[in-house]
């Protein structure tokens, strides 16, 4: 990487050492300056974003928005939560850590948002779901052919917004993000083929995790650095600490999706029981042997036999739960989570980058595993 | 354009005169010609074409190879129907028309055909459409989950097989691509829309027939040439060719949906009328006035409100038929397709070339005009 260095030039106060901490350790120390990186991926990505999309034809432009939460169904404008922002913020870091202005990483982080959001709207139709950031989805308000067509132009849209910067480094940032996306597409291929089977490995849910979660975020983290001239070796770097931290995010929202706050959540108590997804806790309590993990093994066979959840009591749900970590699924998955945070800061203490951004990508990496939604 | 002729190097036997006639005035008499540019094109990127889609993980390969017609819906080895294949042949000539090898298109071949299948994927299941070259579609087999997904996956693949030859005419070429794929997009958004309206201009007929049909042809001609090393002035020309091209091909279409032979189209009879498509020869005749245009605009609206096209007898179409041609429709969109090649052919006069490479593009977009399938 020729533009990038090792040592903080602009005199910040963040720590300048990488941390190897976990987040444990952590605690939520840098909230405050993960919060105003997470606010700046927002300020410069959306508005480039929003003209992106304004330039789909109707109706499409309109359905576009109504995913974004732009507008609502009505077509009036609305506030809606347009998510963390993980992506955006870790774009423009990209871009620094190759020693670009964050600016240089803000076609990068619309193009990761907009194949993101393609997959969001062709997964729910795929996946039959209604609800999404607390508002019906797409296929639910304006029909499945509009979430397939505004997938699609979604997805080509965020070609186009890295291509016509008609640059060597834009055509590599597209390479990139079109592994990436085959990648989300084969996790969803695994997702829908395991909810077909009754049991799935521990190493079967990581790979498609790190398929659906960890390879955008490892884009993410490299897409800037590539459209400011880092080379392939630092970029792959980088993209290790996206993937592992995609990966330690998914077991975070894994644990939340069975033992979450709902007010914090947003989302209904025993989430993922509900859907019955196999996620890590239930896989790993599975996979563990035991009393529980058997008793377990037979109350979730018979619950996919009978097929009735929407009459099921909150003690049902509180009694699998409880199976899930009596049997060690709910530790396992959290002690996974460390791991793969632990392997993130890893990757990124061997890139030469400025120690700021070091920094930065350790507090957002710490923010990631301690999050409460 | 560095390396191209405007003079044939090679001797051969074909005119060196670029065609400027009708179709009309040509017949057939290029057909031998035509049958081995086709079959060059089958035969150099079928096999691309096959490796590129087995890279597709299961159980995606196997949809994709039952849409493509290789495999027949048990999985067994199929000799399926693939098309008239024209766009890979445009995409090898395309290539030559820069003074490239026709080696040199294939990588585009493959892209613009799975772009191409990418669209038929999606659109059929959009459209609700049950049968595509004699066989159950894609989502009605294997139900629409794996039409989007395995849809995305080739769109996936298109940008994956150009961009994968990392050199800065494929960053080019996939920019191209993603144009069309755009436009591919707008043109299904607008047949969608179409399809809720009493009335449709020719005008729109054409503009969407443009988008669907037009952009990808054009994309196919331009491939080659830019993988090649030809300028973006030769590129857009030669898409100038592809597009009215695109035109008449389509125009044609419209004519074999209405009046075409069904032992050589394979579609039923009236198909177009069966399926109450806006096609062009339907819209000029609602458009021109007088007594015969006005008894069919009655008699569709009616039909549209009726909606039991599955009891009409085949007198009640050929009525519908008849009526269309009495208004002109029939004339007009020959005369239209007729118009659309000669704008074609004068394109590629305009481009520096080889003479035995225009003279076979003029072949093509005879064959175009004159096919009966």
């Amino acid at each position: 990487m020729s533009t990038s260095t090792t040592t903080g030039t602009r005199g910040e106060t963040v720590p300048t050492e990488p941390s190897a901490a976990t987040a444990a350790d952590h605690g939520q120390g840098d909230a405050a300056d993960v919060t105003a990186l997470l606010e700046r991926g927002r300020t410069l990505a959306t508005p480039v974003l929003r003209a992106a999309v304004d330039r789909l034809a109707p109706p499409m432009d309109t359905v576009a928005a109504y995913h974004f939460g732009w507008i609502d169904a009505e077509g009036r404008p609305s506030d809606g939560d347009g998510g963390k922002a993980v992506r955006p913020a870790l774009a423009l870091l990209s871009a620094e850590a190759a020693g670009a202005a964050p600016e240089v990483g803000v076609p990068g982080a619309v193009a990761v948002e907009l194949v993101h959001n393609f997959s969001l709207l062709h997964d729910d139709l795929m996946d039959g779901d209604e609800q999404r950031r607390h508002r019906d989805t797409v296929w639910k308000v304006h029909g499945p052919a509009q979430a397939i067509l505004v997938g699609d132009a979604l997805f080509a849209l965020a070609n186009e917004v890295l291509l016509e910067l008609d640059t060597v480094e834009a055509g590599r940032a597209t390479r990139r993000l079109t592994a990436a996306t085959r990648a989300l597409i084969d996790g969803q291929a695994q997702d829908i083929s395991y909810e077909h089977r009754e049991r799935v490995t521990v190493e079967e849910c990581l790979e498609m995790e790190g398929n659906k979660t960890g390879a955008l975020l490892a884009c993410a983290v490299s897409i800037g650095a590539v459209l400011g001239g880092a080379d392939d070796e630092t970029a792959d770097t980088l993209e290790k600490y996206g993937y592992h931290l995609g990966l330690a995010f998914q077991a975070v929202d894994d644990l939340l999706g069975i033992w979450g706050d709902p007010e914090s959540t947003g989302k209904q108590t025993w989430s993922d029981l509900r859907q019955r997804k196999k996620s890590l806790p239930v896989v790993a309590a599975l996979a563990a042997g035991g009393p529980a993990s058997e008793e377990l093994g037979q109350l979730l066979a018979a619950d996919a036999k009978a097929n009735d959840f929407e009459n099921f009591s909150e003690a049902e749900f509180a009694h699998r739960a409880a199976l899930i970590e009596k049997a060690g699924g709910r530790e396992w998955t959290a002690a996974e989570a460390r791991r793969q945070h632990t392997i993130a800061l890893q990757a990124i203490e061997s890139v030469a980058m400025p120690e700021r951004v070091r920094a930065q990508l350790a507090a957002l990496a710490d923010f990631v595993v301690v999050r409460k939604r």
